[in-house]
């Protein structure tokens, strides 16, 4: 059974997204099944977007595909693009929203409207003309090289997940994520710390102390730091926000030292 | 395969939405799917309603069930209605929400409690209660005719589409929908434009110039005028909010005249 | 067919719903559908889950597994359940969140992540981790004594459901719930009006009058009384909201006495 998920910034106060399933559905093989992700990714943050497909894709069944649209762009030159990940597909413009994929793009094309049977493609709605039309063929079962020419993958855009640094005994990274519970979420990974005897965090020169083991280890309020679900360090707030309670957000930067 | 889809009012913070998803699955087909359009419509909007459904509904596989309850008369004397327009079935109030869409109503019917097998529907939520069997009945085959009596069609509630004046050399339309991004959306289709040698495009007084191809024509924080997704003119502020940019809203006046 | 419905106070803004669905469809049966039932619940409300649940649940097809993640003490000692209410299966933590369900539970069992086939659960992520394996085994047919050891139901965290005090011709009860729209649920049924000749509402002081059939009982702008959806006595303002034109929310005392 073929699969489509849904991942955009359009909110469902318009009809945008509603288009887009209209035209999944009616292009899409019988039984095709849809998924929503998120509709509501922060307009038009593309690192927004990259950090939410980062953590989102890889857990699917093998060949499911994956409509992404963030974009800012649209009607620019920005290609447009459909590329296998792992054992995922995904569909989407050439901004960067896929540039933190864990598993690395093994294949991509710009997408030819003529490939795909389409006439002119409006320049203002390629989610609903351009690109639904590309993944529901793919959930089809059509190859990556029916629906355009092979991108040179070196040429994608975007930078790369950003690795802490490492100096000495010291750890230095920064948030890249809030969540909705205000959670600061940063790149530095559990395994990062591995090395350390007592490791103590701070986040733009917060002292937190050790890593605690669960949220349920702070007073109401306090906050601490702890490795997170993607085994990310993280600080959070129990019952509260961390990046309200702490007045900070993507970019501060975290460091963990020796006791 | 059967599909309904759902577009409310209701907001997913309360159970409505999951009680009405419950009542479809149960008394609907094996193998019923449910697709979630949007439950983030403007509370009580009949107009907002109307523009989301015309652009919508059109696109969907033939004999797709549309369950649309945007209500705030639920409870008075305004008809619950079972509609067939072009190739799309749809069940709601008679309150104006269907007015607009672009297939006109070919077929009404006035849905009958007692033809659905239905005791008293409560006063205050015939989304669960009257229209959610009456769509799961239509998803399991039945024919209008089988919900209730015909209704006139010259009856049905609402203003139909307002088209834009055209006076010599002037086209006067006037926006009908703000969407998510904060862009001005017009009655004025792009064939309203098509003798224009230099069209001039000025909403409520403040000059745009020609319609650009695209968002990414203007520098950011500028407005300009463009054919959206829809061929409908409208003004956009790049990467910014046109309706905050220039202080408008439904209702503002756009004029398009020869340079 | 296999269904999961997923409620839960994540939001969407994040991946962790993504995460939950990828693995739920990687565990689960062929075949299994997703449906979204609310993922925008008051942040670590308890109440509110439980008086969400009480009123989606029992609508389902039999057999229909709920997956429901409202989870404040994730990581402390509360246990992780599957249990059978009905003919409804629910997942999720006992914190009180399945307290007010209208079939009481009849089995529970505490979920064995070695039982699930699993290795480490994270401590902060059990949504993903530990409830979306237990759902998805659930609906490919496992029994819940598969999934871990019995719970004694006298156990269960949360408060039952508050019965309002009758006391000679008064019935006192209290606002348990405020909706989207700014209507003031009460714990007080239909049925417990039965015997009044002439009822008055009160809430908070604040005269009501009798019961009115409908929403549009009421001009606009004023509060009236009224059954609500589940026979509950609510409070609402026509087109506007009761909870801030009265500024009452949930505890409000709600009265009903002989005129």
């Amino acid at each position: 059974v073929s699969l489509i998920t849904l991942t955009t910034d359009f909110g469902t106060r318009d009809s945008y997204v509603a288009q887009v399933k209209g035209e999944l559905l009616r292009r899409g093989p019988a039984g095709l099944r849809l998924l929503d992700l998120s509709h509501e990714l922060p307009a038009q943050d593309v690192q927004a977007a990259g950090f939410f497909l980062r953590y989102a894709v890889a857990r699917f069944p093998a060949g499911t595909v994956h409509l992404a649209v963030i974009d800012p762009g649209v009607g620019s030159a920005r290609r447009a693009l459909a590329l296998r990940a792992g054992d995922q597909l995904l569909v989407g413009p050439d901004n960067g929203i896929f540039a933190w994929l864990q598993a690395s793009p093994e294949r991509a094309v710009e997408l030819d409207p003529s490939r795909l049977g389409l006439g002119a493609v409006t320049a203002t709605f390629h989610g609903r003309d351009l690109f639904a039309p590309a993944a529901a063929a793919l959930a089809a079962g059509l190859e990556l090289g029916e629906l355009g020419a092979a991108v040179d993958l070196a040429t994608l855009a975007g930078e790369p997940w950003p690795q802490p640094a490492v100096e000495g005994a010291r750890v230095r990274g920064r948030v890249v994520h809030v969540d909705r519970f205000g959670n600061l979420i940063s790149n530095v990974p559990r395994s990062a710390l591995s090395s350390f005897i007592a490791p103590r965090v701070q986040v733009a020169g917060h002292a937190l102390g050790a890593p605690a083991r669960t949220y349920a280890d702070a007073a109401d309020g306090a906050a601490l730091a702890l490795h997170g679900s993607e085994d990310l360090l993280e600080v959070a707030v129990r019952n509260g926000s961390a990046a309200e309670r702490l007045g900070l957000g993507v970019g501060a930067p975290v460091e963990v030292g020796e006791a």
